[in-house]
C-alpha cells in the first residue's frame, strides 16, 4: 500500500464520519453501523430522499459538509467511477463499494476505470459486503451482521461475501477485531489487508479465506512480516478441486493456482492451512484467546472414560502427545482421586468428585505439575438451556481448572465434544479468564496441533528467512532438448551424470570400449521425449555383440514408433550402480508463483502414490532437507534393511546447488525434469534428464 | 436374547408402569420420565420417604402393587443383587440399573452374581445412564435429558454414559427413537440392542458408540439382519489409539480389539464407520430423514460462489460427483438464470433471484431434470436469532427447493456451511417436508457419500451374504515351522511353491543339478525364523561353484548369528521369475474375531506405507478381489507400464482357496505368513512361508 492509501485505510477503519451513498442498500448499511455502535457522524447522499433511516440526505457528494473518512457506496455500477473520482478529489479516506458489475461480469474496462478514479482512496470492493471494525465500533456493511469482541480478536478477510456473513452469524464467541469482505480487490487486495492488520495491536490472529491470490510475492512478504511480529495467519484456501477452480475464476475472476503451490507458499511463510470452515473459526479462536502453545505436549481432563478415549484417539492420529504420568506423580495423584479412578493422561477424574472444586482443583493442579504440558484441555459438554440444573457442577470444575492452569501458566481450553454443547455465557466467562472455549473435540485438538506447529515453524523460518520469490518470466514456447544437451547443462551446473559420449552408430563400439562395459545406449532426437516408450533405450549392454544388436533393434523400434524421429546420434553411457533410492526432480516456472522445485519418490512409488513435495524458489539447504524427509520414500535414505544411510545434509546441499544453478539460468531454461535422480550414500546422479529451453534461445 | 428376555425388553421399552427404586437419583429419574411425558403408572420404593417427587413410596419391592414392566434401580451396589432377584421372581419386565460398583471396579464376582440374580429380566447396565423411548414417551434416565422425535428416528446405543448425555443435549434436531446407555452390559449387550431395534418400525437408523464388543459373531449376525431389513447402522468406534485402548479397558472392562479387525467387521456387514461425534449425528440425521441415496451423483445449489466452490472441493476429495450440465440443458438453464450467473453444478444461482421462488423454483426443478441426481443439496446459512429480517428470503428458496426435490423424487438436504447456522424452527420445518436439515458442509457431504456407499455395500452383501464367523480356538503356545514344512502344507493345499528339495549339504549339488540352475539356497532350522537377517538365504546361484561358496558363506554367517541354529538341512529351489507384484499374505487367528486374512503390498511398499487390507474369515472370492483392488499396489496388477495385467478373478480364487484350506486345518495351524507371495499373470506362488502350528501338535 502506498503511504497515502495506508493512511486512508486507517481513516476507513476508524472513521470520524461516514457518508452513506445510495438508497435501500445504504439504509441497511446505516442500520448496521448503528448496530455496531458507531458514534461518529453519519451523512447520507440521495437525490430523491430527505432522510435515510433518519439520517438527513444531501442530494450529491459535492454537497457533503466535508470530506468523509469513510464512504459506503451502493449506487448503479455506471455511476460508481464518477462518484469515486469526486470522493478522491475532495480528500475522502476510504470507500466500501457494494455496487457490482465490474470485473466479475467480465467488464475489465469498467474495473480499470474504477481503479484510476479511486486515486489514493482506500477502496474495498467493488462487489463486496464491506468492512466491520469490532474493536472500534464501526461498520460499513451491506446486510445484518453478528459477532462480538472482547477488545481484541481475529482480523478476517474473505473472498466470498456470503462466507463473511456466515462467519458473523456463527455462534462460537470468536473474538473479532475486523471483518473484511474483499470483493473484486480492484484496489486493496488480500496482501494489503494482511499487511495492515499485521501491525494492529488489537489483532491476535489473521484469518484469510483465499480463492486466489493476485500477487504471490507481496503476499509472501506480508505473511513473513506477520510471522515476525508473532501474529499467526490461518488460511482457508478454496477452489482446490477441478470444478472448484473453474467456479472461482467465474465468480471472482481470480486465478486459482495449483493446490501444491499454495501449500508450498503457506509452508514457506508459516501460514496455518485448514480446509474446513469450522476448523478455520476454532483455530482462530484458540490463537486469539490463548496464543500458540510452545509444543505439542498436552494434559487432558474429562469426567468420562469415553471422553478420555476420544481425546487419546484423535491426538495419536494427528501427532499430539499426552505424556504418561509415572512414579511419585502417579502415587501423588492416586491419593487425590477417588478409588475408582485410574491415573492416566488424558485423565478421567470420575464422577465422585465431579463439580467439587475442593477435590478437582488439586487434581488439575497436581497433574499440570506432573506433566508440565505445553497446553491443557478439559472436556465438558454443557447441558442445553432449560435442562441445566447441573450446570453449576460444570462451572465449579471449569473455574477450578482455569485457576490451576493460570497458576501453572499453562495455556488452557475447555472443549465440548459436540460443538454446540457450550452455551454463550459460559464461553464469554471462559474468555474473560483467558481460557479458550472450544467447540468440537477434533477441531480443538487440530487447532492445538496446528498452533504448536506454527510456533515451531516460526522459530525455524525466522532463523533463516526465505529470500524473496522471483517473479516468473513471461511464458514463451518451450523446446525440449535431447538428453545429452540436458546432461551437458547439468555437468556445467556441477550435478554428476554418468560418463558418456554422443557419437554416430559407427563410433558407438569404440565409445563403449573407452567407457567400459556394461553400458547404456540411447538414441538422441528431439522427437523422442519419451525414449523408453519409443524403444530408444537399451540398458546393461555387456559387450560389443550386445551393442550391435541393440543398435539394430533400436532403429527398428524407433522406426515403428515415429520414422521421422530416427537419428544417427547415440548416447553411450556407463551404467550407474543401484542407488539407495530413486527420486524424480523437477524444476519449473509458474506464471503466478515464480519458480518451483518438485521432489518426488521415484520408480514405482511416484506413480502408485503421487508422493511429492513442492518448494517455491529460492529455497535453502534446510528446506530441501525437510522436503526429502517428508517423502514416503525417506525411509530408504535412513538406512533401510541394513543398507547404509544417505548423508542427507550433503544430498540436500547438492540439490540446493542445482536449484541455484537453475535460477541463475532461468531466463533461458524453462523446465528441467530429472527422472530418475539416483541417491547414493554421499552423492546424487542424474541418470536421465529432459530440459526445456525458451524457444527463442 | 432369549424369548422371555426379549418380551421383557419390549415391556421395558414401552412400560405400563415404572417402579423407581432409590433416593435422590430415583427422584431425578421420576422427573425425567415426566419430562418425556410418561403417562403410565409410577411407583416409588424407598423405606425412609413417603414420597419421591410426589410419587407415593412403598418401603420395599415386595410392597409393590404388581410386577412392574420397568424398574429404575439406584441403590447401594451391595443391595442390587437381592433387589434384582426379587424383581425377577415377581415377574418384572426390565430394569435400568444406575448403581455402579461391579465389573468396572474389577469386581467380576459381584457382576456374575448380578447376572444370575437377573434371570430373564431385561437388564440395562449396571453403571449406566439408562434408556429413553422418544417415540413411546418413556424414560428411565439418570440426568436431565434433551432430544425429540417426529415419531420416528435413530436408535442410539452408547458405551459411554456421558456421551449419551452429550448427544441428548446436542442442538441438531436429530430425530430420535431410542437412546440406550449400555453401561457394563452385564446382561443386555450392544448385540442385543442392535438385534431388538432392527425390527422396530419407528427406527430408521441405528447409531452405535462402540468401545469394545463382547460377542463379535453375534454382532455380525445382528448387523446383517439390520442390513437385510434395510436399516443402516452407523458405528463410532473409539479406543483406537494405544492410550485410548488402555483407557477403554480400564473404564468399562471391554476389550478394545485392533482397529483393522473392527474395520474389517464393519465392512463385512455393511456398517458405516465414522470417527467424529458430529459426523455420527449428521450421518444418522441424513439417514433418518431422507434415507440412503441410490448413488453418489449430486446436484448442488448455492447463492454464493464461495459456497459452490467449497462444495466442489470437498466432494472431489471424497469421491462424490457433481455431474456437469451440458447441451440443451445448459441453454435451458441459462435462460432461467440472471445474466451474471454461470451454469454449473454446483450452481450459484446468484443474488438477483435470491428469495424469489417464482425464479428459483424453475431453476431448481430444471437442474434436477437435467442432472437426474441421486441426491440434491442447497447451501443456506441462516441468519442468527435477532438478526433475521432476511430469513423470509431463505425460507422462500428453501420451500421452492423442497417442492422441486419432492416433485422430482430426489432425496434432498439443506446444509449450513457453519454447523450452527440453521435455527431449530427451520430444521423442524424441513424435517416435516422430508428435507434433511444438515449442519456443516463437510459433515453433509461425508454423510451423503457414506450413505450412498452403504446402499452399494448392501446390494453387494445381500447378493452373497458372508458365512458366519468361526469362533477362534483357545490360544495355545505356537511353534514356528521351517520353510519346507510350510511349503509342504501349501503344496497339499494347492498353492504353487517353487520346485525344491530338502537335502544335507553333501547332496545340495546334485539336487541343484536335478532342478536346474539358477537356484536359491536356504538353511532350514527352527531357530531361523528370520533367515535373511541370519544370512541363511542365497539367491540366484548360477552354478556348482557358486553353490559351494554359498554353503560355506552361509555356515559362517549363521554361526555368527546364532551358533545353535546351524543345521545340515538345506532347501534348494528353482528361482522364480520376476512377478507382476509382490504381496504379503497372513492368515491368523484372533481371540475375539476368529480368523483373519491380511493382504499387504509387498517389498518396499509394505514397509514404507503399511499398505494392507484385513478380511475376516470365512470370506468369498469377491471379498478377496475387492481387497486386492483396495491395495495401493493394485496398479501393478492392472497392466502397469505396458506389462500384462493379472487375471484378478483367478488370483482372487486361488487366494480364497488358500483361506479355505487354512480354515479346514485351523485347529492345528495357528498362523501362516507368506512373504513374498508372487503374483503372476494367471497364478500365485508362495516364495517364502512361515507356518506356526499349535505347540501340542
Amino acid at each position: 500500500m502506498r503511504l497515502a492509501q495506508r493512511e486512508n485505510f486507517q481513516r476507513l477503519l476508524t472513521p470520524r464520519h461516514i457518508a452513506f451513498i445510495g438508497g435501500r442498500d445504504a439504509a441497511i448499511a446505516i442500520r448496521e453501523a448503528r448496530r455496531r455502535g458507531f458514534a461518529g457522524q453519519m451523512w447520507a447522499v440521495n437525490p430523491k430522499r430527505d432522510r435515510l433511516e433518519g439520517v438527513p440526505c444531501v442530494p450529491t457528494i459535492a454537497d457533503l459538509p466535508e470530506a468523509p473518512d469513510a464512504a459506503y457506496l451502493a449506487i448503479a455500477a455506471g455511476a460508481v467511477t464518477e462518484a469515486l473520482a469526486q470522493l478522491s478529489a475532495m480528500g475522502a479516506g476510504g470507500v466500501v463499494c457494494f455496487s457490482a458489475g465490474f470485473k466479475e461480469t467480465g467488464d475489465a474496462a469498467a474495473e480499470q476505470a474504477l481503479i484510476e478514479a479511486a486515486g489514493d482512496l482506500a477502496l474495498v470492493g467493488p462487489n463486496c459486503y464491506g468492512l466491520i471494525n469490532y474493536v472500534g465500533n464501526s461498520a460499513l456493511w451491506s446486510f445484518e451482521h453478528g459477532g462480538w469482541s472482547p477488545g481484541y480478536g481475529a482480523a478476517i478477510v474473505t473472498q466470498s461475501g456470503m462466507f463473511s456473513s456466515d462467519i458473523t452469524m456463527s455462534q462460537r464467541s470468536l473474538p473479532m477485531a475486523y471483518m473484511v469482505s474483499a470483493g473484486n480487490q480492484a484496489v486493496l487486495g488480500l496482501e494489503d489487508y494482511l499487511d495492515a492488520f499485521a501491525t494492529d495491536p488489537a489483532v491476535r490472529a489473521i484469518g484469510l479465506h483465499i480463492e486466489g491470490l493476485q500477487d504471490v510475492a507481496r503476499f509472501e512478504r506480508a505473511a513473513l512480516r506477520a510471522l515476525e511480529r508473532g501474529l499467526p495467519v490461518v488460511a482457508l484456501k478454496s477452489g482446490r478441486s477441478r470444478i472448484g477452480a473453474a467456479l472461482t475464476i467465474s465468480h471472482t475472476g481470480s486465478l486459482s493456482g495449483a493446490n501444491e503451490l499454495y501449500e508450498a507458499l503457506f509452508d514457506r511463510c508459516g501460514v496455518i492451512s485448514v480446509t474446513n470452515p469450522s476448523q478455520f473459526l476454532e483455530t482462530l479462536k484458540l490463537l486469539c484467546v490463548t496464543g500458540a502453545p510452545r509444543g505439542a505436549r498436552v494434559a487432558g481432563f474429562t469426567c468420562s472414560g469415553g471422553g478420555a478415549t476420544m481425546l487419546a484417539d484423535h491426538a495419536e492420529k494427528i501427532g499430539l502427545s499426552f505424556p504418561a504420568i509415572e512414579g511419585a506423580d502417579r502415587a501423588g495423584l492416586k491419593a487425590l482421586l477417588p478409588e475408582i479412578a485410574t491415573v492416566s493422561n488424558p485423565l478421567d477424574y470420575t464422577t465422585p468428585i465431579w463439580g467439587q472444586p475442593e477435590h478437582t482443583y488439586p487434581v488439575f493442579s497436581r497433574t499440570l505439575e506432573a506433566v508440565a504440558p505445553d497446553f491443557t484441555v478439559l472436556v465438558q459438554d454443557y447441558p442445553a438451556a432449560g435442562l441445566d440444573d447441573s450446570k453449576v457442577y460444570y462451572l465449579n470444575d471449569a473455574e477450578a481448572f482455569a485457576r490451576a492452569a493460570t497458576e501453572r501458566q499453562v495455556p488452557a481450553a475447555i472443549l465440548a465434544t459436540i460443538p454446540e454443547n457450550m452455551d454463550p455465557d459460559t464461553r464469554r466467562m471462559l474468555i474473560e479468564q483467558g481460557v479458550a472455549p472450544m467447540q468440537g473435540i477434533h477441531e480443538t485438538l487440530n487447532a492445538i496441533r496446528d498452533a504448536a506447529c506454527w510456533n515451531a515453524a516460526r522459530a525455524r523460518i525466522l532463523t533463516s528467512p526465505p529470500a524473496p520469490l522471483i517473479p516468473p518470466h513471461a511464458p514463451a514456447a518451450l523446446t525440449g532438448q535431447t538428453e545429452d544437451v540436458g546432461k551437458d547443462w547439468l555437468r556445467r551446473a556441477g550435478v554428476p551424470v554418468p560418463e558418456g559420449r554422443v557419437v554416430p552408430a559407427r563410433e558407438v563400439g569404440s565409445a563403449a570400449g573407452e567407457i567400459g562395459f556394461p553400458v547404456a545406449l540411447k538414441m538422441m532426437s528431439r522427437r523422442l521425449a519419451h525414449k523408453t516408450e519409443a524403444g530408444a533405450v537399451a540398458l546393461n549392454i555387456r559387450d560389443q555383440a550386445g551393442l550391435k544388436a541393440a543398435i539394430v533393434q533400436m532403429n527398428d523400434a524407433v522406426a515403428a514408433y515415429d520414422a521421422e524421429a530416427i537419428s544417427d546420434c547415440f548416447l553411450v553411457e556407463t551404467m550407474s550402480p543401484p542407488p539407495l533410492a530413486e527420486l524424480i526432480l523437477t524444476l519449473r516456472r509458474d506464471a503466478q508463483f515464480g519458480h518451483a522445485l518438485v521432489l518426488g519418490s521415484g520408480g514405482v512409488l511416484v506413480e502408485l502414490l503421487g508422493d511429492a513435495v513442492t518448494l517455491l524458489l529460492p529455497c535453502s539447504d534446510a528446506d530441501v532437507r525437510r522436503a526429502l524427509e517428508g517423502l514416503r520414500s525417506a525411509a530408504l535414505l535412513r538406512g533401510y534393511r541394513g543398507r547404509p544411510a544417505a548423508d542427507l545434509a550433503r544430498i540436500a546441499r547438492d540439490i540446493h546447488a542445482l536449484t541455484q544453478a537453475y535460477l541463475a539460468d532461468c531466463a533461458e531454461i524453462a523446465e528441467i525434469e530429472i527422472n530418475p535422480l539416483f541417491i547414493f550414500q554421499d552423492r546424487i546422479a542424474a541418470v536421465d534428464v529432459l530440459l526445456h529451453r525458451e524457444a527463442r534461445c
